[in-house]
């Protein structure tokens, strides 16, 4: 399957010409908002689209798309720009869709918890509009991402373990496909058996096989009372085996951290702690007042059993704040590490009945190789990071770090894992795509060349 | 999109000829193996395959379907015989892959409550052995189907509502494609963001994209407790609306059942009860004793609230049984009915928040057509069936029962609903899909025609 990335400047500036056009001041090839557009948060070089277009409306996503079509340009759409894998970059040139306009609520049901959005509006912008509703959208990536820019790395974080992923709550979209026609994939209804799904195919397809311009998000009711705490462990094994017994139990555990005795000392030195550096467990429960302290108590034994007598939990919110508080410290503590250096966040996933031995070896490995880096996870779901601290102009660490993520990824996949739980392949990991997937990547090539047979859609992603 | 339906009768014979070679006494063009392998629930004609081959591996079925792709023959899976809209037939002849013979459990884990099956274990005798590990598979679309089959046409029934469907419990699958070769979907990490999602590509594609020899299933812990109660309401606005309070504030109740008076009527007859003739509902939850307690007695306020005077509910299984006495024979109280009638179970899902209104109109066109049908619905998945006794001899009543599920379909597609909410499309909603999905029809074809160019893969099923 050949996937072609010649793309033709001649055909590139006519299409650029007619954007001008069609878009006028929405339109620009100002360096400043170019590079901006080619901007993530990895360290990958930015390699910025040749225009941006900022659209308000999906028939201007539409008309964008088309005029790209008939002019073979590359089209990357862009959200908030907080995708870590080199998403958003534009390696063949062509225009970048700024999606950040398109921000708006466009219909809330109460009655059938979904709300309807734009994807441009960010997670955070989302939960303020509904607070007042008695909803709220769970999935929280850390960053404040745009809710189409989630879809499409399916992205997760601290509440998956109860809440799921974007796979899980996206219901419904309308897309802009390759040729410029808008599809919805799916009806309101909750469930359906009708067709291919086109919904889950499109979440986690990176801007590959069509642009998300309205989205159907499950939405849930903000619980009741929310209970949170935090206990050491003797090991990292005792604390995976604690969350498994959680979990196992029945538990509806809503947020579950991980933090290793490097990111506790991280976090004691960014924030003046003094916390064991330990292995650490930050949870936290949702439900009625007496649910949630059922599960704090519950849990409190399951974590006495694995050896961490010290369950400290709360439901007053600034206490459980103050308990959380390394958590919520933990990529800025990991970032202070090493003052003008830069953090790349690299994420495996595993089953959970591999995760201790799989975060065990990496700390190993990591300490072999002289590499200093905290590990978060999301310890639920069998997903961690591991945030390298890297000196990016030398050269030496750099080389070690590659190996060390590729060693990662081996041990990763060796474990019957994947090569990434939450980030996406991007341009970094295509080729851990094929060694996880096999032959099953042929035959996303060649979905992706029936949806997309000219290469325009985010052209150099997933390695098409 | 053009999918060629002109199989050349030389070829298949030819293809029928190598694999009675290949499979020897494991192939059979016996008349009524033949009959049974075309046969379905619904009132559709029995359209046999020409053979059927009993595979008992992977291997098996990527050498049958490598031997159809070289000489273009129809291939259609089949695991128990179940499926209710054709989606066995084999309307162009060809050889069914028997897979009820590949029914082994391949791997259970505990502390990643997963468990890899193959596609011919029923959820029943999946069930029976995870007994004694303390895990249970929850979907349950109240026929004793296998679990490829379930997958294949996105499957759910009674527990959606709790645990989801098929869609969210198929973690990843290993499946042979149209052109033989076999590919897995996914590591067995709970959550992935590498790549396309193919695994829930081939959950509800009913074996046109390819056919599932493994599946890695997410399980649960069975439930330490369960309570079940039912009550009556004055009208079927507000059971559902006792639903949707239910459900926002946040009980998590695992299964949920509506019954109309006619399915209560029917219920009375057939089980020789006295239940008063009222819209009924028939619900459950599962947790810890306190919780199902709690979840109970808040659901009962809930329904006291829309009308309900009446709930009654209990966690002794025999009590607990009798008080489900009627959603238990529902299906069989409605065959019943009409001595010599069939029974045909339509299917349409809604929003939650026009269910009520839904059914209303429904009951209210049933009445208007002189048709009798009970209602049965899975209420907090806002799905529902009507299921028409039908005498199959009498022309005009058969045509005023198309004309009735035609104008069900719309109904449901104006109040932005799914025209299938579980049993899939098959041979009987082709029309449907379209008028549901639009253009988006035109990008399944795509995909169609991608992965399956020869159109070889259980061919005239979603109109392909």
């Amino acid at each position: 399957m050949n996937h072609d990335t010649n793309f033709d400047r001649a055909g590139i500036d006519t299409a650029l010409s007619v954007l001008q056009q069609r878009f006028g001041d929405r339109f620009t090839r100002n360096e400043g908002i170019r590079r901006e557009h080619g901007h993530n948060v990895s360290m990958l070089y930015n390699q910025p689209p040749d225009a941006v277009v900022f659209a308000e409306s999906t028939a201007d996503v539409a008309d964008a798309v088309k005029i790209c079509a008939a002019h073979r340009c590359p089209v990357v759409a862009f959200g908030a720009g907080s995708s870590i894998e080199g998403q958003l970059n534009a390696p063949f040139g062509g225009v970048s869709i700024d999606l950040s306009r398109m921000n708006q609520v466009l219909a809330v049901s109460p009655g059938d918890m979904t709300v309807t959005v734009q994807p441009g509006i960010t997670r955070e912008a989302l939960n303020a509009y509904l607070r007042d509703t008695g909803l709220f959208f769970p999935i929280d990536p850390g960053a404040n991402a745009s809710i189409g820019g989630m879809a499409s790395t399916r992205a997760s974080g601290t509440t998956a373990v109860r809440y799921g992923t974007m796979k899980d709550v996206v219901l419904a979209a309308e897309a802009v496909m390759a040729d410029g026609r808008t599809i919805r994939t799916a009806r309101r209804a909750k469930k359906s058996s009708a067709g291919y799904d086109l919904t889950r195919l499109l979440v986690g397809a990176e801007g590959t096989l069509g642009i998300m311009t309205e989205l159907t998000l499950r939405v849930f009711g903000i619980p009741e009372m929310i209970s949170g705490g935090v206990c050491t462990f003797p090991s990292v094994r005792a604390a995976c085996e604690a969350v498994m017994a959680t979990i196992q139990a029945g538990i509806p555990i809503a947020r579950c951290e991980l933090l290793d005795e490097n990111q506790i000392r991280a976090c004691n030195a960014y924030s003046k702690l003094s916390l064991e550096e330990q292995p650490t467990l930050c949870v936290e429960f949702h439900g009625s007042p007496s649910s949630v302290a059922e599960q704090s108590e519950l849990f409190g034994e399951i974590a006495l059993e694995y050896g961490s007598p010290s369950f400290e939990w709360s439901t007053d919110p600034d206490r459980r704040n103050k308990l959380w508080r390394a958590r919520h410290d933990g990529y800025w503590a990991a970032v202070a590490l090493r003052p003008g250096c830069e953090v790349y966040s690299t994420d495996v996933c595993v089953p959970i009945s591999r995760l201790a031995e799989c975060v065990e070896e990496t700390q190993k490995d990591l300490a072999d190789m002289g590499l200093f880096a905290p590990i978060l996870g999301h310890v639920g779901d069998g997903n961690f990071h591991v945030l390298l601290s890297l000196d990016t102009a030398n050269a030496a660490e750099m080389k070690r770090s590659e190996e060390f993520s590729a060693r990662l990824v081996e041990r990763a996949l060796s474990m019957d894992g994947t090569c990434t739980g939450e980030h996406g392949i991007g341009q970094r990991k295509p080729k851990y795509l094929r060694k996880e997937m096999g032959d099953a990547v042929d035959f996303m090539q060649s979905i992706k060349a029936a949806l997309d047979p000219q290469n325009i859609l985010n052209p150099g992603k997933y390695g098409f």
